[in-house]
């Protein structure tokens, strides 16, 4: 009777320590495995996987997680349940019942992400958990010039934080896009990939900027493919602003 | 040399305690008289005055507060020092030096609030701290029928908190409107008037949005104006999604 149940969720990171259970700390992983193991026999642990992390302070519009339920309770009613019991900085978006060979994190070919950068000259109150802060004036054409240079393979070494220690550093993104939002006096970058490195789209988004602003030449990210060293790319734009907007699968 | 500066502040009230100081909370007022304060000498106090209070959670786009300077410094440099020490849930939008007479709470003809109502069906996230939330479907248009009751100057006794102490609970509204915010799925009220009791614009939110469901009659507000009876109004919405817009001086 046991089914796997894919579910999609937003939540807002300020609060928690990251995604990623960890002893003695709020995690989104810890408050979704304890609403799930409320309505689990006392003798059975329910484990949670998720898509992949995300930091403390990052956001998610369209995390998905999947889990292994061993009683008869329907995709809605299992929606239902879980939003009267998650604390309210994290909702449930969507539940589906899906095939076992379903993996949230194994299966997903491919992740949206995206980031508000707010242009105010100061940190605007109700937007300082919610955006990253740039009050320079950029120069939006500069930027679109530079985004074809992130999309294709590339090795993004210059843009993975330190302390990663995946084996690879090649990725490749889809999608990168840039808009301005005059109502909000913001910039929202958005990039799709087959995956992303540790920080990599926080040091893209500031090396970004810095071209906007005219620090770096236009095209630096392919003299930053070249020389695979993260001193170079330097700054990684905040947490506040990032959002994990949705993970692909088949 | 001492002038007097008019300073209107935005901040995001849900790490506040309230506007007002009180011992051992954190308050706007404690957090300005701090930041004031590291710029007087040692021996001087420079105390703010605000144009009034507002509660725990609740927000503010323009509230204005007024204090005296001993020392010499321009309206800009105000406003950027203050912003330099302020903490970021508290900013400056604007600064003017003022003649002597001018006393934000005493000079004052009247307020602006706004109140922002989520119609989500599970509380989004991102906007549990700066929305009231009321899932049920409402008729604009009875709340707009309601709206015209509103207007003109009443006895307010039934949508006044208890514990209030005022005189007199006789006010004017001089604007009442409501719209619907598609895009955020959000019902935008704004009320101006002389002055405001103690929860009133959140008690008048929680009576139109019952007219709005229809669990009261449209022109329920001239009944409640008759009976003078807290208890007739019954609900009072939650103070996330108040927001004082705008204070008014000649």
């Amino acid at each position: 009777m046991t089914k796997r149940y894919k579910i999609t969720i937003a939540y807002d990171g300020t609060n928690f320590a990251g995604f990623q259970s960890q002893p003695h700390q709020r995690t989104v992983q810890s408050v979704l495995e304890r609403a799930v193991n409320k309505m689990s026999k006392k003798d059975e642990f329910i484990p949670i996987f998720g898509s992949g992390r995300t930091d403390s302070g990052v956001h998610a519009l369209g995390q998905v997680v999947h889990f292994d339920f061993p009683h008869e309770m329907s995709a809605d009613s299992m929606l239902k349940a879980l939003n009267s019991m998650l604390p309210l900085d994290c909702v449930v978006v969507d539940c589906e019942i899906v095939p076992d060979d379903f993996h949230a994190r194994f299966t997903t070919h491919g992740k949206r992400y995206m980031y508000r950068v707010s242009q105010s000259y100061f940190v605007d109150p109700f937007k300082r958990n919610y955006t990253g802060h740039y009050k320079y004036p950029v120069n939006l054409e500069k930027i679109k010039a530079a985004l074809p240079d992130v999309i294709g393979t590339h090795d993004f070494t210059s843009f993975c934080a330190s302390g990663s220690n995946v084996k690879s550093h090649v990725r490749t993104i889809y999608d990168a896009t840039v808009r301005r939002d005059e109502v909000q006096n913001e910039l929202i970058f958005e990039f799709a990939g087959s995956g992303f490195l540790y920080n990599q789209v926080r040091i893209m988004v500031a090396t970004l900027l810095e071209i906007g602003r005219g620090k770096r030449p236009v095209h630096d990210f392919l003299r930053l493919y070249e020389v695979k060293d993260r001193n170079e790319a330097r700054e990684t734009a905040p947490a506040s602003g990032l959002y994990l907007k949705e993970v692909y699968y088949d």
